[in-house]
Protein backbone atom coordinates (compact mmCIF):
# COMPACT_ATOMS: atom_id res chain seq x y z
CA UNK A 1 0.00 0.00 0.00
CA UNK A 2 1.25 2.97 -1.05
CA UNK A 3 0.52 7.11 0.78
CA UNK A 4 -1.28 8.91 -2.06
CA UNK A 5 -2.46 5.99 -4.24
CA UNK A 6 -4.21 3.80 -1.50
CA UNK A 7 -4.87 5.96 0.83
CA UNK A 8 -4.48 9.68 1.71
CA UNK A 9 -1.86 10.09 4.69
CA UNK A 10 -3.83 13.23 6.05
CA UNK A 11 -6.65 11.48 6.64
CA UNK A 12 -6.30 7.79 7.67
CA UNK A 13 -6.11 6.78 10.88
CA UNK A 14 -3.09 4.78 10.77
CA UNK A 15 -4.52 2.05 12.54
CA UNK A 16 -6.82 1.76 9.72
CA UNK A 17 -4.15 1.59 7.49
CA UNK A 18 -2.01 -1.38 9.50
CA UNK A 19 -5.25 -3.55 9.87
CA UNK A 20 -6.43 -2.97 5.82
CA UNK A 21 -2.73 -3.39 4.43
CA UNK A 22 -2.56 -7.05 6.75
CA UNK A 23 -6.14 -8.20 6.15
CA UNK A 24 -5.45 -8.15 2.00
CA UNK A 25 -3.21 -10.12 2.59
CA UNK A 26 -4.50 -12.21 4.54
CA UNK A 27 -8.01 -12.26 2.20
CA UNK A 28 -4.85 -13.38 -0.89
CA UNK A 29 -4.60 -16.52 1.91
CA UNK A 30 -8.32 -16.91 2.20
CA UNK A 31 -8.92 -16.72 -1.57
CA UNK A 32 -7.10 -20.32 -1.98
CA UNK A 33 -8.69 -21.44 1.09
CA UNK A 34 -6.01 -21.47 3.05
CA UNK A 35 -5.10 -20.58 7.26
CA UNK A 36 -2.93 -17.63 7.05
CA UNK A 37 0.25 -17.93 9.14
CA UNK A 38 3.46 -15.81 8.87
CA UNK A 39 3.84 -12.65 7.95
CA UNK A 40 6.95 -10.37 7.54
CA UNK A 41 6.54 -6.33 6.91
CA UNK A 42 8.65 -3.85 4.85
CA UNK A 43 8.54 -0.43 5.41
CA UNK A 44 9.40 2.47 3.49
CA UNK A 45 9.40 5.59 5.60
CA UNK A 46 9.99 9.11 4.62
CA UNK A 47 12.16 11.79 6.33
CA UNK A 48 8.87 13.08 7.47
CA UNK A 49 7.62 9.87 9.27
CA UNK A 50 6.52 10.41 12.46
CA UNK A 51 6.93 7.43 15.48
CA UNK A 52 3.65 7.64 16.91
CA UNK A 53 2.12 7.14 13.50
CA UNK A 54 4.42 4.07 12.95
CA UNK A 55 2.91 2.77 16.22
CA UNK A 56 -0.31 3.19 14.98
CA UNK A 57 -0.02 1.08 12.31
CA UNK A 58 1.62 -1.83 13.80
CA UNK A 59 -1.35 -1.47 16.66
CA UNK A 60 -3.74 -2.01 13.09
CA UNK A 61 -1.67 -4.54 11.89
CA UNK A 62 -1.14 -6.66 15.14
CA UNK A 63 -4.63 -6.18 15.90
CA UNK A 64 -5.82 -8.11 12.21
CA UNK A 65 -3.39 -10.40 12.16
CA UNK A 66 -3.88 -11.87 16.20
CA UNK A 67 -7.75 -11.87 14.88
CA UNK A 68 -7.33 -13.97 12.11
CA UNK A 69 -4.41 -16.18 14.01
CA UNK A 70 -1.55 -14.86 11.98
CA UNK A 71 1.98 -13.83 13.40
CA UNK A 72 4.62 -11.09 12.49
CA UNK A 73 7.67 -12.15 12.32
CA UNK A 74 10.20 -10.16 10.33
CA UNK A 75 10.67 -7.36 7.55
CA UNK A 76 12.64 -4.55 7.42
CA UNK A 77 12.46 -0.62 7.24
CA UNK A 78 14.16 1.61 4.86
CA UNK A 79 14.31 5.28 3.97
CA UNK A 80 12.25 6.35 0.77
CA UNK A 81 10.86 9.58 -0.58
CA UNK A 82 7.29 8.53 0.27
CA UNK A 83 5.62 5.82 2.61
CA UNK A 84 4.45 2.15 1.60
CA UNK A 85 4.17 -0.82 2.96
CA UNK A 86 4.43 -4.23 1.87
CA UNK A 87 3.32 -6.98 3.94
CA UNK A 88 4.13 -10.58 2.64
CA UNK A 89 2.41 -13.53 4.09
CA UNK A 90 2.83 -17.57 4.14
CA UNK A 91 -0.23 -19.39 5.01
CA UNK A 92 -0.85 -23.02 5.68
CA UNK A 93 -3.48 -25.61 3.58
CA UNK A 94 -6.02 -28.31 4.44
CA UNK A 95 -4.86 -31.40 2.84
CA UNK A 96 -6.91 -34.80 1.56
CA UNK A 97 -5.41 -38.02 3.46
CA UNK A 98 -2.45 -38.33 1.18
CA UNK A 99 -1.37 -35.04 2.42
CA UNK A 100 -1.98 -33.61 -0.99
CA UNK A 101 -3.39 -29.73 -0.16
CA UNK A 102 -7.33 -28.92 -1.27
CA UNK A 103 -7.05 -24.99 -2.66
CA UNK A 104 -9.64 -23.00 -4.52
CA UNK A 105 -8.42 -22.11 -7.68
CA UNK A 106 -9.50 -19.87 -10.66
CA UNK A 107 -9.13 -22.33 -13.28
CA UNK A 108 -11.39 -24.81 -12.11
CA UNK A 109 -14.96 -24.24 -13.37
CA UNK A 110 -17.32 -26.14 -14.78
CA UNK A 111 -19.88 -25.52 -17.08
CA UNK A 112 -23.08 -25.59 -15.12
CA UNK A 113 -21.29 -24.74 -12.07
CA UNK A 114 -23.60 -22.55 -9.41
CA UNK A 115 -21.40 -18.87 -8.63
CA UNK A 116 -21.97 -17.90 -5.26
CA UNK A 117 -20.75 -14.87 -3.21
CA UNK A 118 -20.19 -15.26 0.45
CA UNK A 119 -22.07 -12.23 1.69
CA UNK A 120 -23.36 -8.54 0.84
CA UNK A 121 -20.95 -6.84 -1.79
CA UNK A 122 -20.97 -3.06 -2.27
CA UNK A 123 -20.12 -1.79 1.30
CA UNK A 124 -16.57 -0.80 1.29
CA UNK A 125 -16.98 0.62 -2.21
CA UNK A 126 -19.70 2.88 -0.64
CA UNK A 127 -17.44 3.22 2.30
CA UNK A 128 -15.12 5.14 -0.39
CA UNK A 129 -17.64 7.16 -1.90
CA UNK A 130 -18.35 8.58 1.69
CA UNK A 131 -15.13 9.21 2.58
CA UNK A 132 -14.92 11.50 -0.54
CA UNK A 133 -18.16 13.09 0.43
CA UNK A 134 -17.64 14.04 3.80
CA UNK A 135 -21.11 13.15 3.97
CA UNK A 136 -21.87 11.92 8.28
CA UNK A 137 -24.90 9.70 9.36
CA UNK A 138 -25.29 6.11 10.61
CA UNK A 139 -25.03 4.42 7.38
CA UNK A 140 -22.31 6.07 5.80
CA UNK A 141 -20.00 5.29 9.01
CA UNK A 142 -21.09 1.73 8.80
CA UNK A 143 -19.62 1.81 4.95
CA UNK A 144 -16.81 3.62 5.95
CA UNK A 145 -15.97 1.29 9.03
CA UNK A 146 -16.50 -1.65 5.66
CA UNK A 147 -13.95 0.46 3.64
CA UNK A 148 -11.57 0.91 6.30
CA UNK A 149 -12.33 -2.76 8.60
CA UNK A 150 -12.78 -5.05 5.84
CA UNK A 151 -13.09 -8.55 7.34
CA UNK A 152 -11.61 -11.25 4.97
CA UNK A 153 -13.40 -14.23 5.08
CA UNK A 154 -10.95 -16.95 6.38
CA UNK A 155 -13.73 -19.12 7.84
CA UNK A 156 -15.38 -19.45 4.47
CA UNK A 157 -12.75 -20.65 2.29
CA UNK A 158 -11.54 -23.31 4.94
CA UNK A 159 -15.44 -24.39 5.03
CA UNK A 160 -15.60 -24.25 1.09
CA UNK A 161 -12.13 -26.24 0.55
CA UNK A 162 -13.85 -29.05 3.23
CA UNK A 163 -17.07 -28.90 1.89
CA UNK A 164 -15.68 -29.76 -1.59
CA UNK A 165 -15.66 -26.55 -3.65
CA UNK A 166 -12.25 -26.39 -6.01
CA UNK A 167 -12.89 -23.18 -7.75
CA UNK A 168 -13.24 -19.79 -6.27
CA UNK A 169 -10.91 -16.17 -5.89
CA UNK A 170 -11.85 -13.07 -3.40
CA UNK A 171 -13.39 -10.35 -4.21
CA UNK A 172 -10.85 -7.21 -4.26
CA UNK A 173 -10.82 -5.60 -7.73
CA UNK A 174 -15.07 -6.23 -8.08
CA UNK A 175 -17.47 -8.93 -8.77
CA UNK A 176 -17.61 -8.67 -12.49
CA UNK A 177 -13.58 -8.12 -12.75
CA UNK A 178 -12.79 -11.11 -10.49
CA UNK A 179 -15.26 -13.96 -12.02
CA UNK A 180 -13.93 -12.64 -15.36
CA UNK A 181 -10.14 -13.78 -14.17
CA UNK A 182 -12.07 -17.02 -13.04
CA UNK A 183 -13.95 -17.18 -17.10
CA UNK A 184 -10.36 -16.62 -18.94
CA UNK A 185 -8.79 -18.90 -16.64
CA UNK A 186 -11.22 -21.92 -16.81
CA UNK A 187 -12.12 -21.24 -20.54
CA UNK A 188 -15.84 -20.54 -20.15
CA UNK A 189 -18.65 -17.35 -19.53
CA UNK A 190 -20.53 -16.33 -16.50
CA UNK A 191 -24.17 -15.03 -15.88
CA UNK A 192 -24.77 -13.47 -13.08
CA UNK A 193 -29.08 -12.51 -11.90
CA UNK A 194 -28.52 -9.24 -10.82
CA UNK A 195 -31.48 -9.37 -8.29
CA UNK A 196 -29.78 -12.07 -6.69
CA UNK A 197 -26.34 -9.92 -5.34
CA UNK A 198 -26.50 -9.24 -1.92
CA UNK A 199 -26.53 -5.48 -1.17
CA UNK A 200 -24.82 -4.39 2.27
CA UNK A 201 -27.72 -2.40 4.42
CA UNK A 202 -25.55 0.72 4.85
CA UNK A 203 -25.01 0.78 0.96
CA UNK A 204 -28.98 0.40 0.35
CA UNK A 205 -30.01 3.42 2.78
CA UNK A 206 -26.51 5.73 1.74
CA UNK A 207 -26.75 5.13 -2.05
CA UNK A 208 -29.77 3.11 -3.03
CA UNK A 209 -29.80 4.72 -6.89
CA UNK A 210 -25.94 3.47 -6.99
CA UNK A 211 -25.67 0.31 -4.69
CA UNK A 212 -26.20 -2.27 -7.36
CA UNK A 213 -23.88 -0.83 -9.82
CA UNK A 214 -21.34 -0.29 -6.68
CA UNK A 215 -22.04 -4.60 -5.68
CA UNK A 216 -20.99 -5.18 -9.08
CA UNK A 217 -18.16 -2.88 -9.76
CA UNK A 218 -16.94 -1.97 -6.42
CA UNK A 219 -13.82 -3.83 -5.17
CA UNK A 220 -12.05 -4.74 -1.48
CA UNK A 221 -15.42 -6.05 -0.25
CA UNK A 222 -12.78 -8.91 0.75
CA UNK A 223 -16.01 -11.59 0.63
CA UNK A 224 -15.35 -15.11 -1.12
CA UNK A 225 -16.54 -16.10 -4.64
CA UNK A 226 -16.88 -19.58 -5.02
CA UNK A 227 -17.90 -21.92 -8.04
CA UNK A 228 -19.02 -25.52 -7.40
CA UNK A 229 -22.13 -27.52 -8.25
CA UNK A 230 -25.07 -26.11 -6.52
CA UNK A 231 -25.12 -29.54 -3.99
CA UNK A 232 -21.61 -28.75 -2.90
CA UNK A 233 -22.43 -25.16 -1.97
CA UNK A 234 -25.55 -26.00 -0.36
CA UNK A 235 -22.96 -28.60 1.83
CA UNK A 236 -20.70 -25.19 2.69
CA UNK A 237 -23.42 -22.68 3.37
CA UNK A 238 -24.19 -25.27 6.21
CA UNK A 239 -20.65 -24.76 7.53
CA UNK A 240 -20.64 -21.48 7.95
CA UNK A 241 -22.64 -18.43 10.17
CA UNK A 242 -24.65 -16.32 7.97
CA UNK A 243 -25.72 -15.97 3.78
CA UNK A 244 -24.07 -17.91 1.08
CA UNK A 245 -25.93 -16.38 -1.98
CA UNK A 246 -25.52 -18.10 -5.04
CA UNK A 247 -26.23 -15.65 -7.72
CA UNK A 248 -25.62 -17.26 -11.40
CA UNK A 249 -23.93 -20.18 -13.28
CA UNK A 250 -21.07 -21.01 -15.29
CA UNK A 251 -21.93 -21.20 -18.85
CA UNK A 252 -20.47 -22.35 -22.13
CA UNK A 253 -18.83 -19.11 -24.11
CA UNK A 254 -16.01 -19.15 -25.98
CA UNK A 255 -15.82 -15.29 -25.72
CA UNK A 256 -15.11 -15.80 -22.13
CA UNK A 257 -17.48 -13.34 -21.40
CA UNK A 258 -19.54 -12.57 -17.76
CA UNK A 259 -23.34 -10.80 -18.30
CA UNK A 260 -25.33 -9.36 -15.63
CA UNK A 261 -28.90 -9.86 -16.50
CA UNK A 262 -31.88 -7.71 -15.08
CA UNK A 263 -34.83 -9.56 -13.12
CA UNK A 264 -36.63 -9.74 -16.75
CA UNK A 265 -33.29 -11.57 -17.97
CA UNK A 266 -31.94 -8.26 -20.12
CA UNK A 267 -28.23 -8.08 -20.40
CA UNK A 268 -27.67 -4.99 -18.46
CA UNK A 269 -24.80 -2.25 -18.96
CA UNK A 270 -22.86 -1.47 -16.09
CA UNK A 271 -20.36 1.82 -16.09
CA UNK A 272 -17.26 2.30 -14.77
CA UNK A 273 -16.82 -1.49 -14.72
CA UNK A 274 -13.17 -1.63 -15.21
CA UNK A 275 -11.35 -1.38 -11.75
CA UNK A 276 -8.22 0.55 -11.06
CA UNK A 277 -5.16 0.00 -13.60
CA UNK A 278 -2.27 0.16 -11.62
CA UNK A 279 -0.02 0.00 -14.73
CA UNK A 280 -1.97 2.68 -16.89
CA UNK A 281 1.21 4.73 -17.73
CA UNK A 282 3.73 2.43 -17.83
CA UNK A 283 5.39 2.49 -21.23
CA UNK A 284 6.14 -0.50 -23.66
CA UNK B 1 15.75 -1.40 -2.14
CA UNK B 2 14.32 2.18 -2.99
CA UNK B 3 15.50 4.44 -6.03
CA UNK B 4 17.58 7.03 -4.96
CA UNK B 5 18.67 5.91 -1.88
CA UNK B 6 19.71 2.69 -2.29
CA UNK B 7 20.78 2.77 -6.75
CA UNK B 8 20.78 6.08 -8.72
CA UNK B 9 18.23 4.57 -11.42
CA UNK B 10 19.73 6.76 -14.23
CA UNK B 11 23.32 5.04 -13.36
CA UNK B 12 22.83 1.32 -13.07
CA UNK B 13 22.04 -1.68 -15.33
CA UNK B 14 18.62 -2.86 -13.85
CA UNK B 15 19.69 -6.12 -14.17
CA UNK B 16 22.05 -5.31 -11.70
CA UNK B 17 19.15 -3.91 -9.41
CA UNK B 18 17.53 -7.38 -9.81
CA UNK B 19 20.60 -9.44 -8.98
CA UNK B 20 21.19 -7.48 -5.74
CA UNK B 21 17.43 -7.08 -4.54
CA UNK B 22 17.61 -10.84 -4.38
CA UNK B 23 20.97 -11.67 -3.29
CA UNK B 24 20.22 -9.68 -0.68
CA UNK B 25 17.41 -11.55 0.67
CA UNK B 26 19.62 -14.42 0.22
CA UNK B 27 22.43 -13.52 2.45
CA UNK B 28 19.51 -13.40 5.14
CA UNK B 29 18.81 -16.77 4.68
CA UNK B 30 22.83 -17.65 4.32
CA UNK B 31 23.06 -15.48 7.49
CA UNK B 32 21.42 -18.40 9.90
CA UNK B 33 22.93 -21.24 8.24
CA UNK B 34 19.40 -21.95 5.76
CA UNK B 35 18.96 -22.77 2.52
CA UNK B 36 16.41 -20.17 0.49
CA UNK B 37 13.01 -21.66 -0.77
CA UNK B 38 10.63 -19.06 -2.27
CA UNK B 39 10.31 -15.94 -3.27
CA UNK B 40 7.50 -12.80 -3.81
CA UNK B 41 8.72 -9.92 -5.39
CA UNK B 42 7.16 -6.33 -4.78
CA UNK B 43 7.49 -3.45 -7.28
CA UNK B 44 6.14 0.07 -6.64
CA UNK B 45 6.48 1.52 -10.18
CA UNK B 46 6.46 5.62 -10.92
CA UNK B 47 4.23 6.79 -14.02
CA UNK B 48 7.50 7.04 -15.84
CA UNK B 49 9.06 3.60 -15.69
CA UNK B 50 9.67 1.40 -18.47
CA UNK B 51 8.82 -2.11 -19.24
CA UNK B 52 12.62 -2.56 -21.13
CA UNK B 53 13.89 -1.89 -17.13
CA UNK B 54 11.49 -3.91 -15.29
CA UNK B 55 12.28 -7.40 -18.00
CA UNK B 56 15.80 -6.11 -17.12
CA UNK B 57 15.13 -5.91 -13.36
CA UNK B 58 13.61 -9.66 -13.59
CA UNK B 59 16.51 -10.99 -15.40
CA UNK B 60 18.86 -10.08 -12.90
CA UNK B 61 16.14 -11.62 -10.20
CA UNK B 62 16.05 -14.69 -11.94
CA UNK B 63 19.29 -15.29 -12.74
CA UNK B 64 20.15 -14.85 -8.86
CA UNK B 65 17.64 -16.95 -7.47
CA UNK B 66 18.16 -19.58 -9.73
CA UNK B 67 21.94 -19.55 -9.18
CA UNK B 68 21.09 -20.42 -5.46
CA UNK B 69 18.08 -22.89 -5.93
CA UNK B 70 15.29 -20.53 -4.98
CA UNK B 71 12.04 -19.72 -6.82
CA UNK B 72 10.19 -16.72 -7.72
CA UNK B 73 6.65 -17.78 -7.00
CA UNK B 74 4.51 -14.57 -6.80
CA UNK B 75 4.22 -10.85 -5.58
CA UNK B 76 2.77 -7.81 -6.54
CA UNK B 77 2.82 -4.45 -8.52
CA UNK B 78 1.28 -1.57 -7.91
CA UNK B 79 1.71 2.03 -8.63
CA UNK B 80 3.83 4.88 -6.46
CA UNK B 81 5.59 8.24 -6.95
CA UNK B 82 9.13 6.33 -6.53
CA UNK B 83 10.24 2.91 -7.98
CA UNK B 84 10.97 0.18 -5.48
CA UNK B 85 10.93 -3.03 -5.15
CA UNK B 86 10.51 -5.72 -2.05
CA UNK B 87 11.70 -9.53 -2.05
CA UNK B 88 10.29 -11.73 0.78
CA UNK B 89 12.24 -15.26 0.66
CA UNK B 90 11.61 -18.46 3.13
CA UNK B 91 13.87 -20.68 3.44
CA UNK B 92 14.12 -24.19 4.76
CA UNK B 93 16.80 -24.83 7.84
CA UNK B 94 18.87 -28.50 7.86
CA UNK B 95 17.66 -30.09 10.95
CA UNK B 96 18.57 -32.83 13.57
CA UNK B 97 18.22 -36.19 14.02
CA UNK B 98 14.91 -35.52 16.27
CA UNK B 99 14.08 -32.17 13.47
CA UNK B 100 14.88 -29.28 15.31
CA UNK B 101 16.60 -26.68 12.76
CA UNK B 102 19.95 -26.54 13.08
CA UNK B 103 20.71 -21.95 12.77
CA UNK B 104 23.54 -19.82 12.95
CA UNK B 105 22.00 -17.10 15.64
CA UNK B 106 23.38 -13.80 17.04
CA UNK B 107 23.25 -14.81 20.84
CA UNK B 108 24.90 -18.08 20.59
CA UNK B 109 28.51 -16.41 21.17
CA UNK B 110 30.50 -17.67 24.25
CA UNK B 111 33.30 -16.00 25.92
CA UNK B 112 36.46 -17.87 24.54
CA UNK B 113 34.74 -18.28 20.95
CA UNK B 114 37.09 -17.87 18.08
CA UNK B 115 35.54 -15.06 15.26
CA UNK B 116 36.28 -16.00 11.41
CA UNK B 117 34.51 -14.38 8.28
CA UNK B 118 34.27 -16.31 5.18
CA UNK B 119 36.56 -14.67 2.65
CA UNK B 120 38.06 -10.95 1.86
CA UNK B 121 36.17 -8.07 2.80
CA UNK B 122 35.72 -4.01 1.79
CA UNK B 123 35.60 -5.14 -2.06
CA UNK B 124 31.78 -4.01 -2.10
CA UNK B 125 32.45 -0.25 -0.37
CA UNK B 126 35.21 -0.19 -2.73
CA UNK B 127 33.30 -0.57 -5.56
CA UNK B 128 31.15 1.89 -4.31
CA UNK B 129 33.83 3.98 -4.29
CA UNK B 130 34.67 3.79 -7.42
CA UNK B 131 30.86 4.19 -8.82
CA UNK B 132 31.42 7.78 -7.03
CA UNK B 133 35.02 8.45 -8.51
CA UNK B 134 34.14 7.35 -12.09
CA UNK B 135 37.42 5.69 -12.26
CA UNK B 136 38.70 2.72 -15.18
CA UNK B 137 41.04 0.33 -14.23
CA UNK B 138 40.77 -3.70 -13.87
CA UNK B 139 41.08 -3.65 -10.22
CA UNK B 140 38.01 -0.90 -10.26
CA UNK B 141 35.59 -2.78 -12.60
CA UNK B 142 36.52 -5.96 -10.41
CA UNK B 143 35.55 -3.57 -7.39
CA UNK B 144 32.17 -2.08 -9.01
CA UNK B 145 31.51 -5.99 -9.62
CA UNK B 146 31.98 -6.80 -6.21
CA UNK B 147 29.09 -3.89 -5.28
CA UNK B 148 26.53 -4.80 -7.86
CA UNK B 149 26.11 -8.47 -7.98
CA UNK B 150 27.36 -9.66 -4.47
CA UNK B 151 27.72 -13.66 -4.55
CA UNK B 152 26.06 -14.22 -1.00
CA UNK B 153 27.67 -17.63 1.35
CA UNK B 154 24.85 -20.06 1.36
CA UNK B 155 27.71 -22.86 1.10
CA UNK B 156 29.36 -21.38 4.07
CA UNK B 157 26.33 -20.95 5.97
CA UNK B 158 24.83 -24.56 5.65
CA UNK B 159 28.53 -26.23 6.15
CA UNK B 160 29.07 -23.76 9.33
CA UNK B 161 25.51 -25.57 11.34
CA UNK B 162 26.60 -28.99 9.57
CA UNK B 163 30.08 -28.94 11.43
CA UNK B 164 28.55 -27.10 14.24
CA UNK B 165 28.58 -23.60 14.70
CA UNK B 166 25.24 -22.09 16.18
CA UNK B 167 26.76 -18.32 16.00
CA UNK B 168 26.62 -16.14 12.81
CA UNK B 169 25.62 -13.57 10.56
CA UNK B 170 26.08 -12.28 7.47
CA UNK B 171 28.32 -8.74 6.88
CA UNK B 172 25.61 -6.81 5.52
CA UNK B 173 26.45 -3.65 7.43
CA UNK B 174 29.87 -3.60 7.92
CA UNK B 175 32.38 -6.16 10.08
CA UNK B 176 32.33 -3.83 13.22
CA UNK B 177 28.52 -2.93 13.26
CA UNK B 178 27.17 -6.68 12.74
CA UNK B 179 29.82 -8.14 14.99
CA UNK B 180 28.47 -5.46 17.71
CA UNK B 181 24.46 -7.02 17.10
CA UNK B 182 26.39 -10.08 18.01
CA UNK B 183 28.01 -8.81 21.02
CA UNK B 184 24.83 -7.28 21.84
CA UNK B 185 22.66 -10.35 21.63
CA UNK B 186 25.60 -12.71 23.26
CA UNK B 187 26.27 -9.87 25.99
CA UNK B 188 29.99 -10.21 25.40
CA UNK B 189 32.54 -8.00 23.81
CA UNK B 190 35.07 -8.63 20.73
CA UNK B 191 38.50 -7.93 19.44
CA UNK B 192 39.73 -8.15 16.26
CA UNK B 193 43.44 -8.54 15.10
CA UNK B 194 43.07 -5.81 12.01
CA UNK B 195 46.07 -7.77 9.95
CA UNK B 196 43.98 -11.13 9.78
CA UNK B 197 41.18 -9.82 8.39
CA UNK B 198 41.56 -10.50 4.73
CA UNK B 199 41.20 -7.88 2.34
CA UNK B 200 40.00 -7.64 -1.85
CA UNK B 201 42.86 -8.20 -3.83
CA UNK B 202 41.35 -5.08 -6.09
CA UNK B 203 40.56 -2.89 -3.07
CA UNK B 204 44.53 -3.63 -1.53
CA UNK B 205 44.98 -2.54 -5.27
CA UNK B 206 42.94 0.72 -5.75
CA UNK B 207 42.82 1.94 -2.44
CA UNK B 208 45.86 0.50 -0.48
CA UNK B 209 45.84 3.50 2.22
CA UNK B 210 41.85 2.98 3.03
CA UNK B 211 41.58 -0.82 2.24
CA UNK B 212 41.76 -1.61 5.67
CA UNK B 213 39.17 0.97 7.35
CA UNK B 214 36.57 -0.42 4.52
CA UNK B 215 37.20 -3.74 4.92
CA UNK B 216 36.08 -3.09 8.67
CA UNK B 217 33.15 -0.60 8.08
CA UNK B 218 32.46 -0.97 4.14
CA UNK B 219 28.53 -2.61 4.21
CA UNK B 220 27.50 -5.37 1.50
CA UNK B 221 30.50 -7.93 1.37
CA UNK B 222 27.44 -10.57 2.30
CA UNK B 223 30.36 -12.68 3.49
CA UNK B 224 29.79 -14.58 6.89
CA UNK B 225 30.62 -14.02 10.18
CA UNK B 226 30.61 -17.56 12.22
CA UNK B 227 31.31 -17.74 16.03
CA UNK B 228 32.53 -21.05 17.23
CA UNK B 229 35.57 -22.66 19.51
CA UNK B 230 38.39 -22.49 16.80
CA UNK B 231 37.86 -26.59 16.55
CA UNK B 232 34.71 -26.34 14.93
CA UNK B 233 35.80 -23.30 12.21
CA UNK B 234 38.39 -25.92 11.29
CA UNK B 235 36.11 -28.82 10.83
CA UNK B 236 33.71 -25.90 9.25
CA UNK B 237 36.77 -24.58 6.76
CA UNK B 238 37.62 -28.14 5.92
CA UNK B 239 33.69 -28.59 4.28
CA UNK B 240 34.46 -25.00 2.31
CA UNK B 241 36.73 -24.09 -0.93
CA UNK B 242 38.46 -20.83 -0.46
CA UNK B 243 39.54 -19.10 3.10
CA UNK B 244 37.95 -19.36 6.55
CA UNK B 245 39.83 -16.89 7.96
CA UNK B 246 40.21 -16.09 11.89
CA UNK B 247 40.22 -12.65 13.02
CA UNK B 248 39.47 -12.58 16.47
CA UNK B 249 37.87 -14.03 19.68
CA UNK B 250 34.85 -13.12 21.68
CA UNK B 251 35.84 -11.74 25.11
CA UNK B 252 34.26 -10.77 28.46
CA UNK B 253 33.09 -7.07 28.26
CA UNK B 254 30.26 -4.90 30.15
CA UNK B 255 30.34 -2.64 27.57
CA UNK B 256 29.99 -4.93 24.75
CA UNK B 257 33.05 -3.44 22.95
CA UNK B 258 33.87 -4.35 19.41
CA UNK B 259 38.06 -3.33 19.47
CA UNK B 260 40.15 -3.48 16.00
CA UNK B 261 43.87 -4.19 17.56
CA UNK B 262 46.85 -3.34 15.24
CA UNK B 263 50.03 -5.36 14.69
CA UNK B 264 51.32 -4.11 18.18
CA UNK B 265 48.40 -4.75 19.89
CA UNK B 266 47.33 -1.35 20.33
CA UNK B 267 43.59 -0.33 19.62
CA UNK B 268 42.66 1.24 16.68
CA UNK B 269 40.35 4.12 16.14
CA UNK B 270 38.18 4.06 12.91
CA UNK B 271 36.70 7.05 11.01
CA UNK B 272 32.87 6.79 9.80
CA UNK B 273 32.89 3.32 11.78
CA UNK B 274 28.81 4.32 11.67
CA UNK B 275 26.45 2.56 9.14
CA UNK B 276 23.79 4.06 7.12
CA UNK B 277 21.07 5.36 9.65
CA UNK B 278 17.46 4.00 7.56
CA UNK B 279 16.15 6.47 10.40
CA UNK B 280 18.17 8.93 10.72
CA UNK B 281 15.38 11.87 9.89
CA UNK B 282 12.21 9.96 12.04
CA UNK B 283 10.75 12.21 14.44
CA UNK B 284 10.09 10.95 17.96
Amino acid sequence: MVAGVHFLPGRVDWRDVGWKAMASNISDIAAMGGRPAFALVTLCLPPDAHVADIDALYEGLRACASEYGASIVGGDVVRAGEFSITVSLTGTATTDASGAPLLLRRNAARIGDAIAVTGPLGGSAGGLRALASEQASDQVSALMRRHMRPQPRVDAGIAAVEAGVRCGMDISDGLLQDLAHICAASRAGATIDAPRVPLDDALLAAYPDDALALALTGGEDYELLLVAPEATLAGTARRLPGTLAVIGHIVDDAQRRVRALDGAGREMTIGGASGFDHLRDVKA
